[in-house]
């Protein structure tokens, strides 16, 4: 068997954000939904490109933000996602390997260029994304690094990458590998327009003991779970998977695992100044946290930790020492 | 005779900044100046940017950035600049008119890309700056929009594009533009380097009454002077121009009109974060100050507050509001 020498190797969207502050004024004249995440076409990209104020492009993408928060805590991790031979491809693989992650997939060297979300953030610090998915939908199954999959104690999965149909069969696979060298499986929901695409399919993969960590907000798991009652989708999910962690913006989070139930408040921070890539720091530092062989309760407050660094700054890559940040909290 | 509906037109490099932290020990081992300048080829780029840590990027340039200090201050403007037909200068062109300006130079549909600016900055949040011109450097006289030129109140040129070949010719087209128009011409030194190779030139565009406003560090006019001594280059210097403006870092700035000399202090401000633009926003208050109508002393202290602004977060782009700030301290 492969010795498990990174902590977690995920698949998800490479993205670089492009980031502006704007009016809720803008989100109401353009019809977006505040706070969510709507997939756009080019042409779409670029007239709300038009409308952005002056912008800075940092690179995201859900599960690629969780692992770079990994890598700043000193976890070893690998990244499998899809970029295009463009500038943007050149700054995600550079930000992500910059930070000690491996990053191997091949860029595709062909339409349409790398993936760019278009985030607006309103004066409240909320985060509406608008993604135009490019080269990141056309990741293949031959894609995947099936070593780096079975070196890594836990695959990680980005719920948004579930929509498009070449990812969402590599992913399948990613699974299938992952299981088949005892792996663990993590699965994020990402957002409740993917949820109400594939729900089917990601309760399913819960049915069936595909997922082991499952991470939702409190939305998405009452959307998966089909009913407005937090604590009866918790009910319903929990016994499906290992562990099940809910984060709840400023109420905290929660977490359930052989039946016991730990809570964590949100960290108290100055200034929310922009959201982007709070959940994905949450599971970054609870991942980490369980790596380092930490308790449930622990790794709960190593993802409040984390969370709270990346909603005090623009942008999903962190900007604080984690490491020290954590360390002053838990020793 | 045309109407000047613009303050100012500068013609400059179109750069994307791409900008992360470094310790010193980088910046030594690389071979570095830092606080300076310099021009790398594409090979020596790569070989800095795998060095480099996560980034950021975010428009730059150091006329554009005055440009658009100018445009946060509420003044007209426009910018003439060469970008490629690349995701970068599509994040360029963005940028740049998002605030306002006017920007009609044409993308250059070939080799090489836009032009990228590796920053590192330092812990004392000093910047060190690798240039790689790309697409800038061929910006050639045609693409000169004459009308803006002719548009504008004062023509603002920028030192670093006085290098290569067809921009400086572009410049000294774009100067006779200006003067037959009967407007002003602005100038900044920008760099040691620029006037260690064409001092010459510029000590020749003084000595013949090219520009009318002349502005450099304490480092640079004492250089194109050719003496240590900063008082007896400020005496040399300023009657060769209607303005000389001359900014010492945290010592403040000085400006010279008519013979009689105006200084102001440094804004205090928290912490340094990335001089990255200190001059360029300096430019920005001044000459913003001056199309007010404001007195010298006004405008040295609307270039202090902007200069303060800019250092205090990462990228050489306002984030507060500049208005806001001058209004608050003069009104």
């Amino acid at each position: 068997m492969t010795i498990a020498d990174l902590d977690v190797v995920a698949v998800g969207n490479a993205i670089v954000d492009i980031i502006a502050a704007a009016e809720d004024t803008l989100i109401e004249a353009e019809g977006l939904t505040k706070g969510g995440m709507q997939l756009v076409d080019a042409a779409r990209a670029d007239a709300l490109y038009a409308k952005m104020g002056t912008a800075h492009e940092i690179s995201g993408g859900s599960a690629a933000n969780t692992i770079a928060g990994m890598a700043a805590l000193g976890r070893k991790c690998g990244f499998i996602g899809q970029v295009a031979d463009d500038q943007f491809g050149k700054v995600f693989a550079h930000d992500i390997r910059a930070i000690g992650v491996e990053f191997t997939t091949e860029v595709r060297g062909e339409e349409p260029p790398t993936a760019q979300c278009l985030i607006f953030v309103t004066p409240d610090g909320q985060r509406t994304m608008n993604t135009f998915l490019g080269a990141s939908q056309f990741l293949p199954a031959k894609a995947l690094d099936k070593t780096m999959i079975e070196r890594a104690g836990v695959l990680y999965l980005e719920g948004y990458l579930w929509d498009p149909e070449e990812p969402r069969a590599a992913m399948r696979e990613a699974i299938a590998i992952a299981k088949n060298a005892g792996r663990k499986v993590a699965f994020t929901l990402s957002d409740n327009f993917v949820i109400s695409r594939h729900g089917d399919d990601f309760r399913a993969l819960l049915n069936d003991g595909s997922i082991d960590i499952l991470f939702a907000n409190d939305g998405e798991i009452r959307t998966l779970m089909g009913t407005d009652d937090l604590e009866a989708a918790v009910a319903v999910a929990a016994p499906l998977v290992d562990i099940l962690v809910v984060t709840r913006s400023e109420e905290g989070a929660l977490a359930i695992k052989d039946g016991a139930r730990y809570e964590v408040a949100a960290e108290p921070i100055e200034k929310v100044i922009d959201t982007t890539g709070a959940g994905d720091l949450f599971a970054a530092g609870f991942l980490a946290g369980q790596a380092e062989g930490r308790s449930i309760a622990d790794s709960l407050t190593m993802g409040a930790i984390c969370a709270a660094e990346i909603i005090s700054h623009y942008g999903p890559r962190p900007e604080a020492d984690l490491r020290e940040l954590v360390a002053a909290r838990l020793g």
